[in-house]
C-alpha cells in the first residue's frame, strides 16, 4: 500500500521564508499567524491525512461508492468515520468566516491542508472540497437570509455543497443547457431537469446535500445571459433548519469512471424539486464563476498533490528496489544489486517530479495568499492588483499543473516497472485519480483559451504587465548576484520567450483569432515554465542567503539549489519549442477539411 | 462503444508507394507481392479485425480473464470463438516459415496485420504475438527435433507460446534469477521456481502452452552469463504430438492490473516441471534477446496502434459533439452549435496524433521491410546493412512510439471531455491499455540505455553512420526542391540537432559514464523525432510527385502534405529543448544525496 508523509517541511519554508506570512499580521485572520502556529496547524492536518485518509485510499478505489434501489448511495468502508472526525477536528470551515462558524484562517493556510487531503485521498478530499465552492459561491451573492440558514451548517460539514453545471448535451457550452426553473406562488422556484458528472452528488456523509443548480426561468433570454443559479437542497429544511420532506432530486445512476471511484459522481434528476434563486435572476452564470474559479486554484493543488503522493512512494521504491549496478562502479557492494536510484534515468523521473512539486506548491501558496490579499488588503489598490494576478494565473495553474501531476504520476508508476502497472502497489490509481483533473473545472484547452482569449487582454493587459514587472524586477534587482547566475540567465530568456509569444499573439490573434486557438496550449505551458522559473528563482535566492549567513540546516538549502537548478537547466529550455509551435499558427491546424481526419 | 475502420488505404500506401514492396520480387515470400494481393490481404485482415475483435474490446476489459480454483483461466466471452476465427483464416502464421506450415509472407504484411489487430482488441493481441516471439525463439535456437514437434502446431495456433523472465525481485536485472533446472537421467531437466508478469501465460483458447523458461543450471556461473533457456510445455507432449499428462506448471494467481484485463498475466509456479534445454547452456539470454527484440518492435505496433483507435474515436466524436462556436464565426448555421472539431486546440489535439500514426506506421513498416531485408536479402552486405538499422531502430521506436502512443490515447480522451472519464465510450480503456506498453519488454528507460549504451556504439557506430547517411542523402537529394522546402529545412535542422547530441555523448560519456545515463532519455525522444520527420519527409516528396503527375487522388496527397508540413512545423522543434535537456548533463541530476529526495 502506498504511504504518504506530509511535506510540512516544504510548506513552512514557503509559508514563512518564501511568502513571509507574518508580516501580513495586520490584516483580519492574520493576525496570530506566527511560524509556530503555522506549524501546529500544518502537522494537525498532516495527522489527520496521514492516520485517517490515506489508510482508505486504495480500500475506496477498489469498493467504490454504491447507488441503492431507492436512489440513495453509500460511500466506501471507513469514509463516513473517516469524514465525522475531519468535522470534529474543525477542518471543514479553516477558512471560512467566523461570522458562519468558520475558523477566518487565510486560505494560504487552507491550501496546505488542502494538498495534504488530495495526496493522502483524493476521492475523499472532493467531499468538502466540492462543499467549500459552494459556499463561497452562496457568501458572494446569496441574500442574508440564505447566508444565515445555508451557511452555518455548511460550515460546520453537517451539510455539504455541490455543483451542477453539465448536462448530457452541454459542458463547455452552458449557453444550450435546458434545466427549468418554474417560479411558484410562495416565492420558491419548481426544478426540472437532468445534470450529469455531479461530483459529491449524492452520498452518506453528511445529513443534507445543497445542490447549486444552473436552470433556466421561463422568459429568459437564449444563451449565456439567460441562465439563472438555484439553491436545492436534498432535504427541504424547516425554518428552525430542522430538516423536512425529501426534495425532488434524486441520484439516478453513479458513473463507472476511469477513476476516483471513491468520490460519487452522480447523475442526478430533478423532478419538481423546490429551488431559491441565488443571486440576480439571469446572473448565474456570474456566480457559478466564483464557485469555478476557486475550484479551479482547487484543482491546480490537485494536480501537485498527486503527483507529490506518487512521487513519494516512487522515491521510496527506488531506494528498496535492488536491481543492476551503477553506471560508474558498484554503489551498494553488501547486496546483489543497487537501489535503482543510482540510475541517472531514474533519477531524471523523480527530479522531474521533485522540481515541479515544490515550485507548483510555492506558486500555489503565492496565489492564495492573493486570494487572501485580494480580500483582505487594505488599500483597493493593493486588493485589485491581487486579484488581477490570480485571474491571471488561474488558468495557467489549472492547466499546466494538471497536465503536469498527471504526467508525473505517470513517470512515479514508470519508476516501478512491472509492479506499478499492478493495482496492489497503488501506483497505477494515482495516474487514474490525476486524470480527471485535466478534464474537470473546464478542460485544459479551456483553460488555453481563457487565458489568451479573456485573462491575457482583461482591464488592457494590466495583469500580464504586472507579471512581467514582477519578474523582470527580480531577475533587474539580482542581474549581478553571481551565486544566482545560473537562475536569472536562464529565467531572462524564458520570460523573453513569453513576451515574445505575447507579442505574437497580439498581433496574429486579431488578423487571424484562430492563431490564438491554435496556440493556447504551448501559451499556457510556456507561461507556466516561467511561473515555476520565477518561483525557484526566488526560493534559490532565499537559499543562497540562508547559506551565506548561516543556518542550521544547510542541507535543506543546498538540495533546494540543487532541485532549482535543475529545474532551470533541464526543463526551463522547453520554453524555446513551445514558442516555435506557437509562432507556427493556425495554417496547418485548420488545413484538413473535417471530413478528411 | 468505440468503432475502428483499419487505415488500409494508408498501409497500401506506405507498402506500395513508399517502400515500393514489388521490386523485392525477387526474394522469397515475395514473388507473388503485387499491390492486388497485398490490399485483398490488408482487406481480409481489416474485416477479421474491426468485425471479431473489436466488438470484444470494451466487454473483455470489463470481465476480464478468471482463474479459477484449479488454476486454469477463462478468458472473457467470445474471446475462445474469435480466436478460433482467426486461426481457420490462417492468421497465425501469415509470416512464418512454410517449413512449419506457415505462409511464408513477408513480415512487412504481418506488421499491418498486428497493427489492426492491437487497435481493434490490444489484450487478445497478446495472445498470438506472444506466441510470435517464442515461435521466433525456437526457429531461431531449436534442434531440428524440436522445431518439428513445437512450430507446427504453434504456427498452426493450436498451441500458443510465453516468454518468462520475470521474477518477483528481478526483472530488468535478470543476472540475479533464481528459477533452477536439475538435469534429469532422460536428458529432460526438472524446473523449479516462480514466474511472474506472464502474459497469456494460462487461458483457454488453445489445446497446450508451450512456455519459454529462463532458469539456471545447478553449476551456471553467477549473473547473466549463467542463464539458460527451458521449453516447458504446459502438457507434456507424447512423441506422436498427442498430449500426455499436465506438466508441474500452474498459474497462481492473474495480476489485477490497470489495463489489458483481458489478457491473463499469470504469476507461474513451476513445480518440478519437465523442461528442455533450448538453445545452448549457459546462453539463455542471447536466445531470449531474440524473441525480446522481435517483441520490442512488436510493442512499438502497439503504440501507434493504440494511438490510431483513440485517435479515430476522437475524430468522431469532434465531428460529432457540437459545443460552443469556431473563433471565426459561425460554422453550424442549423445547429445549437458547431461541432467541436472547429475549434483549433481541439484540432491541435487530433492532428498531434495524426501526424504521429502516419509517420509511425512508415517508420515500422520500413524496418518490417529491413527485417525481412535481413533475413533474405542476397547479399551478406545487404543483410548485414539492414540489421544494423533494425538493431538501432528497435530501441527508438519501442520507446518512442508507446511514449507517444500513451499521449495521444490521453489527448484523444481528452476530446471527450467527462465522457472520455466514464468507462462506457472506451477512451479511458485505450489509456489504460496504452500504459502497459511503455513498462513491458523493457521499460522505456532501459530502451534509452541500450540505445546509447549498446545501439549507439556497436560495431564502431556503424549503424548510426548509416542512418545519418540516409537521411543526409535525402537532404542533399532534394535540397533544391522548393516545394520540400518546409521538409528539408526543418528535417535538417533536426538532424543537425542529432548529430550535436550523438558527438556531445561520444564525448562526455567516456568522461562520466552517468552523462550518457542522464541524457538518453531526451537521446532517445531526439532521434525519435528526427526518424518520424524523416519518413514525413520522403512521404511529401512521393506526394509533390504524384500532384505533380496527376492523380486521381489528388486530395489524399495534399492532406498527407498539410499533415506532414504541421508534424515539420509544430512537433519537430522539439529537438532544441530535448538537445537542452541532455547538454545539461549528470550534475544536477546525480547531486543530490539518495536519502534526501
Amino acid at each position: 500500500m502506498p504511504s504518504y508523509n506530509a511535506p510540512v517541511k516544504d510548506m513552512n519554508f514557503v509559508l514563512n521564508e518564501v511568502l513571509n506570512i507574518s508580516k501580513y499580521s495586520n490584516l483580519p485572520g492574520f493576525t496570530d499567524i506566527t511560524p509556530d502556529l503555522v506549524a501546529a496547524i500544518l502537522e494537525e492536518g498532516a495527522k489527520i491525512c496521514e492516520n485517517e485518509l490515506a489508510p482508505l485510499n486504495l480500500s475506496g478505489d477498489r469498493e467504490g461508492c454504491t447507488r441503492h434501489e431507492d436512489g440513495s448511495v453509500t460511500t466506501p468502508k471507513g469514509f463516513k468515520e473517516a469524514y465525522h472526525k475531519f468535522v470534529e477536528g474543525g477542518w471543514v470551515g479553516l477558512s471560512d468566516s467566523p461570522d458562519y462558524g468558520g475558523q477566518g484562517l487565510p486560505h494560504v493556510l487552507a491550501f496546505c491542508v488542502e494538498e495534504m487531503m488530495v495526496s493522502s485521498n483524493m476521492a475523499f478530499a472532493m467531499y468538502p472540497g466540492l462543499s467549500a465552492g459552494a459556499r463561497a459561491a452562496i457568501e458572494a451573492v446569496g441574500s442574508d437570509a440564505q447566508k444565515q440558514k445555508f451557511l452555518p451548517p455548511m460550515v460546520a460539514g453537517e451539510w455539504t455543497g455541490t455543483m451542477n453545471l453539465t448536462e448530457p448535451h452541454c459542458g463547455t457550452d452552458l449557453g444550450m443547457l435546458r434545466t427549468k426553473a418554474e417560479p411558484e406562488s410562495d416565492g420558491s422556484y419548481n426544478i426540472s431537469g437532468t445534470k450529469i458528472f455531479i461530483s459529491s452528488g449524492e452520498h452518506d456523509l453528511a445529513e443534507n446535500i445543497i445542490h447549486l443548480v444552473l436552470a433556466r426561468l421561463p422568459d429568459a433570454p437564449d444563451g449565456v445571459k439567460g441562465i439563472s443559479l438555484f439553491i436545492v437542497p436534498k432535504f427541504n429544511v424547516n425554518d428552525d433548519n430542522s430538516l423536512a420532506e425529501r426534495n425532488g432530486v434524486v441520484c439516478g445512476s453513479i458513473e463507472e469512471k476511469m477513476g476516483i471511484h471513491a468520490n460519487s459522481t452522480c447523475v442526478l434528476n430533478f423532478d419538481s424539486a423546490k429551488g431559491f434563486l441565488l443571486g440576480e435572476a439571469n446572473k448565474g452564470l456570474k456566480a457559478m464563476f466564483i464557485m469555478m474559479n476557486a475550484a479551479r486554484i482547487g484543482v491546480s493543488v490537485q494536480g501537485y498533490g498527486l503527483s507529490e503522493v506518487a512521487y513519494q512512494n516512487a522515491v521510496e521504491y527506488a531506494n528498496d528496489r535492488i536491481q543492476g549496478r551503477s553506471l560508474t562502479g558498484v554503489k551498494a557492494a553488501d547486496k546483489a544489486a543497487d537501489p535503482i536510484i543510482v540510475h541517472p534515468d531514474v533519477r531524471r523521473m523523480l527530479m522531474n517530479a521533485k522540481s515541479f512539486n515544490e515550485a507548483a506548491r510555492a506558486a500555489a501558496l503565492w496565489c492564495a495568499m492573493l486570494v487572501d490579499l485580494s480580500h483582505k488588503a487594505e488599500t483597493e489598490e493593493e486588493r485589485q492588483s491581487a486579484d488581477d494576478i490570480v485571474s491571471l494565473l488561474t488558468p495557467v495553474m489549472k492547466g499546466v499543473f494538471t497536465d503536469r501531476g498527471y504526467e508525473f504520476a505517470t513517470s512515479s508508476q514508470q519508476v516501478y516497472g512491472g509492479h506499478g502497472y499492478v493495482a496492489e502497489w497503488g501506483m497505477e490509481q494515482f495516474v487514474r485519480d490525476a486524470r480527471i483533473t485535466q478534464i474537470y473545472e473546464g478542460a485544459n484547452g479551456i483553460q488555453a483559451l481563457d487565458l489568451v482569449g479573456r485573462k491575457l487582454p482583461a482591464h488592457g493587459g494590466r495583469g500580464i504587465q504586472a507579471f512581467f514587472k514582477l519578474v523582470g524586477r527580480f531577475l533587474s534587482d539580482n542581474k549581478d548576484n553571481e551565486k544566482l547566475a545560473v537562475f536569472t540567465t536562464t529565467l531572462s530568456a524564458a520570460l523573453s520567450d513569453l513576451q515574445t509569444a505575447t507579442m505574437w499573439l497580439m498581433q496574429n490573434a486579431m488578423t487571424n483569432p484562430d492563431n490564438a486557438g491554435a496556440g493556447s496550449t504551448p501559451f499556457m505551458h510556456l507561461f507556466g515554465h516561467v511561473l515555476l522559473g520565477f518561483q525557484w528563482a526566488q526560493m534559490a535566492k532565499i537559499s543562497v542567503e540562508k547559506l551565506d549567513n548561516g543556518t542550521d540546516d544547510p542541507t535543506f538549502f543546498e538540495d533546494k539549489l540543487i532541485t532549482g537548478r535543475y529545474y532551470m537547466k533541464r526543463r526551463l529550455p522547453e520554453t524555446k519549442s513551445l514558442l516555435a509551435e506557437l509562432e507556427a499558427g493556425a495554417e496547418d491546424v485548420m488545413a484538413l477539411d473535417a471530413a478528411n481526419f
